[in-house]
């Protein structure tokens, strides 16, 4: 833990050292705004330990870590965009403080300056190629989910590519980056990469559960918003691959009310379907066999296994096994 | 001229070549849409002639030519959201035809496209800074942009950065690719640069003539758009500079009249201020200045002078000194 701590502290004082500030004022004040907010850094941490798991120089993998951040707070500011969500972390987004357009225009701003930081260290064409191929997937990714909204049918299969495309690749890349910075063996970067993504596909099934199960307080969002939402999560797919005809029938209905229906009388009716079929159960044993998927490839990397120390106890923490 | 043709053909043949579909379909259908389009393809020239008249390998220099289509491209699916233009070389815009999320997400893509191609030649990692440094850059000018809309004040200084940022740096990148492509020397490729800034200024310049009085069929838009939308251009504030206390007072008041009012009449009448101050050829002349300052530029480069010939020869056609 005292190493995590280390790492972290190590980059928040290089964000503090990196200067947002620009003129016009317009394009850069919600820079500054979002990648200031604190946030979990998580992918700056998984490029700073994969990093220091090989050995790597931690002044060459800031860079990439910083690129990571820069990269992520971009997509959160046209994804909110396209979502109309009025807050982030707590906070109003950007588009709805400023307006669309300056959200727009900062994003973009922001995606350069993340291909910029991946140019500082010295393998820096391979890292901004790293970055532009998870940049087009996370659009791909983005795009699948903006159809699932409108498409009526949408298979498992096709909800695991979309979060595959939309969160696990951006894990995977920080891990790839952090290795290539060390100069790892290609084999071994293709297994941590391989880790990143079924670590990135648990984790982001455990934010569907965690949106209906969690305790309000500590994930600080609403219960049930994906359900008031309608959307079609995997445990609302997984539902529905589990329902009896009537439960499903009366699952793809409900997925078809809108706000003007009692919001809290239809998370309590599906969340009663939900349990009746032991969906969240269904779904932690998919998180488990990912988490068990990802810990297998983590083993296979070719290092003693005391350096993987840190990198498997964050990802432990990620994961949920460690409290 | 033959020169000129066989780079514009071998472009072309280059982006028939390329493919640029993918799934989902709704993310790539508008990258293909809008980068098909015929276009001047003038980012791209200029960056190959710069690696002819270095004599670098056209092979190499194609790469940055795309991705100085792509990443133009790009600018035109977000800036057009943001103008809200239903049309764009006489087709319907990205937003227009589908919708704003999807011409963010296809721009957002593209941009990333854009680097992925600097990054295929040797020089990659340098060309990939280069578009970095524009592409902050030009979010920089179109911000700028988007602040005279609203801001009452703006100084014809203002104005020259802000289309230096939004138009000429863009030019001045395409040289500067191809010169490095080609191994110029640094001092040559800076001359190649302000050059480009020059014939920047001066084309953009133009353009704001051309918006009133060129010959409607030629241009294709409507005489006296920029009036219509009360756009603070060069003749515009180089009028308010040159008029009398009352001239100035009523084009201060005609720019603030809004679509209600009958627009024909309201260009007409500030044509008329402006021809009776002779705005045209006062903006000419700057036009000129830029002019002669870009082929000083490109006279100082350490070159043969038959070596610059197509490039200056394109530059010519694109001033209008050649027709």
């Amino acid at each position: 833990m005292e190493k995590i701590k280390q790492l972290q502290q190590d980059f928040a004082d290089f964000m503090a050292k990196t200067d947002f500030n620009g003129q016009p004022k317009e394009l850069y004040e919600p820079i500054a705004y979002t990648i200031l907010q604190s946030g979990k850094r998580l992918r700056p941490m998984l490029c700073l330990l994969a990093n220091e798991m090989f050995g790597g120089e931690e002044q060459e993998a800031l860079w990439p870590a910083l690129a990571l951040e820069t990269f992520h707070n971009f997509t959160l500011i046209h994804d909110d965009i396209m979502d109309k969500a009025p807050l982030r972390r707590g906070k109003e987004t950007v588009y709805q403080k400023w307006n669309s357009d300056i959200a727009i225009l900062s994003g973009d701003a922001m995606l350069a300056m993340a291909f910029q930081f991946t140019l500082k260290p010295q393998k820096g064409a391979e890292l901004a190629k790293q970055l532009g191929k998870v940049a087009i997937e996370i659009c791909e990714g983005q795009q699948m989910d903006l159809n699932f909204e409108t498409c009526g049918h949408v298979t498992i299969d096709e909800y695991l590519e979309m979060i595959r495309l939309k969160t696990a690749v951006l894990l995977a890349t920080a891990l790839q980056m952090g290795a290539t910075v060390a100069g790892a063996k290609e084999a071994d970067i293709q297994r941590l990469y391989d880790f990143g993504i079924d670590i990135g596909m648990s984790f982001q099934l455990q934010d569907d559960i965690l949106d209906l199960y969690s305790d309000v307080q500590v994930f600080g969002k609403k219960h049930g918003g994906d359900i008031a939402d309608n959307k079609k999560t995997y445990l609302y797919l997984k539902a529905l691959e589990m329902a009896s005809e009537k439960d499903r029938k009366r699952l793809e209905h409900l997925f078809t009310l809108r706000m003007d229906h009692d919001e809290e009388e239809k998370i309590e009716e599906v969340k009663a379907i939900y349990d009746h079929l032991n969906v969240k159960e269904a779904v932690e044993q998919v998180m488990l066999d990912y988490d068990r998927k990802a810990f297998k490839a983590l083993e296979a990397i070719d290092l003693p296994e005391e350096r993987k120390t840190h990198l498997k106890t964050y990802a432990e923490l990620l994961s949920g096994r460690k409290k």
